[in-house]
């Protein structure tokens, strides 16, 4: 896959491992993918923010879980300061970092496309330095809330042309509910819990007997874990499947909490047809507090595409008061590869240059120039030879970019003050015709 | 200029020094100003290219000179490899690995916009993390490319509605060869010369004395340092001053190259009336190797906005074949502070939402869900209230953030499926009109 999204270097001095370089025709994809998700972004009202890539080590210790902070959080120590810093794991801890800090008037709905880094064992869709695209609604504790985060990632899934996507549904109350009634695990305290998640967490890469060896591990005796397998297989259609809980727990403060969080969230759903309410989900980061989300296709397996979920305690623990929040996070790479793999996306543009003017000779090259910088004012992308070139030359580099309109500029048309058109995937040509003409057909083509 | 540009943190969990927050005013801004250069640079036929804000210490090494790797680059060893890492200095030696790992087909004209890093002392227009935007033409000799970078460079100040700057230009083949002829330097080896460069380099910070110190701790001679600071006043109208040089130094190979390729780039450049040719600019970085180039302003007074310069050897020194290339790099921090302080930008947008469906009641928020996805089909920005705020404070918030169109929906409005449109510039207002009617009117208001 690394093949088809970005390139490794092949010589000595390459880039670090899980790194990557993006060619054109891979940037171009990107952004366009990038600007769609920025574009469903701002249509339901989330404005942009930027945060440094580096934070403080302090800043980002102990919100993501000892496995994670001790064996994928790049840390190193500032050269000249010796101060411990990080490179951000995620968007989200840097945004309660920055609301904590700034205190803007809430509900703060923010977007942010940005890098990450995490230490992973580079394979198909995990690189070490990836873009996250993350929306977030910080302020509101309502059901109303997460399902219009829910909405904008189906939203962009949509927009990205994916059409056979799932949503799962938990909320770690839930389980966090059914762990209480069936296990007592309370009795063990929070950090079991979170360790409990961490493991169901891993079911996709490790399997169930992993999950289960995992759990054991834990302290956990055979007969719980046993519950907590039979615990995680519940998973179905929404309305359902929150009743059988019920049934089964409702009497549970947790459970409680959560089924009423969930139907709301369900009842201000527009994509209530994508989500399937599966307690197996639990999402790898301990800062969830509520209801989580993930957003999956079938084919190719390749992990979720998105996801996210609520995390009400976060801002608190930067000093700030404490803020509801909940948010989605789109995986730029894994949306990408996917969509390449499906045949949704393709690498076949490699230049954003429509026009190239040719000129046949040496001597034509100032009027080439001027020619365009006029066409340059339509706002059409336009190249002319800087190698002086022969025209043959020049043509063999427009077919190598794939660049659709080449004018041609040769001793008649500098002298007549004309051009030459000729537009490839037609063959149509206009021969001589005035600047203004060829500009009118080229805007009216590429439309 | 830090308040404008950006926010340091206030409380216990701030960013490191140097770095910054930008909330969603600035990041509107941000965003804006950097749209506008990546569209000059494809018009001019720039493509985007991306490269890991990492890279091996190795690969950086050796490259900006001695200064800059010793108290300016960040360098840190990975935590579990122990390899040597750094972030970024630029984008332009990023560029010369790329090209000569992947051998992309010439000319290669890439460009890129993103962070760097370097350990600067804070102050007006210096940060430790900060962007460019570098459009780049590798693999052209020929000063017409050289001319290309500078028209982008000038097309983008006009593009960000800049009126007053002007262009320096020098070549340091013309230095070289002065200091060959005057000062018989070349016998001091090459080294002697860059530092005489990086000395000049720092005319701007530390004035003349301040230079004159600088080249008398490099070991040269009192009338040697004399002649230095005469040959770095000549400085004016390109002809006349390419003209005194020739007179002057013309029989030396160095400024005969210099000249031809100088007056070459003069007689293919759209902005030649924006050029000074101007001996005491060098540029602070190693690697140029030909013709360089700055953009500035009188007003304020914040350095160079943009700059850039040939590179003939870089390329090369990555196990490339020999590869001439010419870029520029403009830096979006000195262009926005500079631009907010000139008052051509604003810090005035808060948000791009530009509807706000206000329900004046919970049991209308259903209705207002509906409305708010419909408006959104039309490609406008929308919120509604997340919140269970009455309207007042709905209202208070759109205020707050500025958002021009008020959408309301109450009872009347519930029953008759209509909508009531409210135009906070104008103060118009459309009771109990169609959805659709209240769309067209926001659409062709907000054109």
């Amino acid at each position: 896959m690394s093949r088809l999204t970005g390139v490794f270097g092949s010589v000595k001095y390459r880039v670090p491992r899980g790194f990557r370089d993006f060619p054109p025709e891979v940037a171009i994809l990107r952004k366009k993918v990038i600007e769609i998700v920025e574009d469903v972004f701002e249509r339901f009202g989330f404005d942009p923010i930027e945060t440094p890539v580096i934070e403080y080590w302090e800043t980002l210790k102990g919100k993501y879980g000892d496995e994670v902070e001790s064996k994928l959080l790049y840390r190193f120590q500032d050269p000249w300061s010796e101060e411990w810093l990080a490179l951000r794991y995620d968007l989200t801890v840097p945004l309660a970092r920055f609301v904590a800090s700034h205190a803007p008037p809430l509900p703060f709905k923010r977007y942010h496309i940005g890098r990450v880094w995490r230490h992973e064992r580079p394979q198909r869709g995990r690189y070490r330095e990836f873009w996250q695209c993350d929306a977030d609604i910080v302020g509101s504790p309502y059901p109303e809330a997460d399902a219009e985060v829910i909405d904008v990632m189906c939203e962009v899934m949509k927009a990205l042309s994916y059409k056979r996507f799932r949503v799962r549904l938990n909320d770690r109350r839930m389980l966090r509910g059914v762990f209480e009634e069936e296990l007592r695990i309370s009795k063990y305290g929070d950090e079991k819990t979170l360790e409990v998640f961490r493991a169901i967490d891993k079911l996709d890469k490790i399997g169930r007997e992993g999950v289960r060896e995992e759990l054991l591990r834990t302290g956990l005796k055979g007969g719980e874990v046993q519950k907590i397998m039979e615990t995680v297989e519940v998973s179905g259609e929404p309305e359902e499947t929150l009743q059988f809980v019920e049934e089964r727990f409702g009497g549970n403060e947790n459970i409680k909490a959560a089924l009423s969080h969930l139907s709301g969230i369900l009842d201000n759903l527009t994509h209530k047809g994508k989500v399937t309410v599966d307690l197996s989900m639990v999402r790898g980061l301990d800062y969830y507090t509520g209801p989580i989300f993930e957003t999956y296709i079938e084919e190719p397996k390749i992990g979720a595409l998105a996801g996210g979920g609520r995390y009400d305690d976060l801002i608190e623990r930067y000093g700030g008061p404490r803020t509801p929040s909940t948010g989605v996070s789109i995986g730029i790479e894994r949306v990408i590869d996917a969509g390449l793999e499906l045949g949704m996306f393709s690498l076949n543009q490699k230049t954003k240059t429509k026009v190239f003017v040719v000129n046949m000779g040496l001597e034509q090259r100032g009027y080439a120039r001027k020619v365009a910088e006029e066409i340059r004012k339509s706002g059409l992308t336009v190249q002319v030879d800087l190698m002086r070139r022969s025209y043959r030359k020049q043509l063999e580099y427009c077919d190598k970019k794939g660049i659709p309109y080449l004018v041609f500029i040769g001793d008649r048309e500098t002298r007549t003050e004309t051009v030459t058109l000729y537009i490839k995937s037609t063959g149509e040509r206009y021969e001589e015709i005035p600047l203004q003409q060829a500009v009118e057909v080229m805007l009216r083509k590429s439309r």
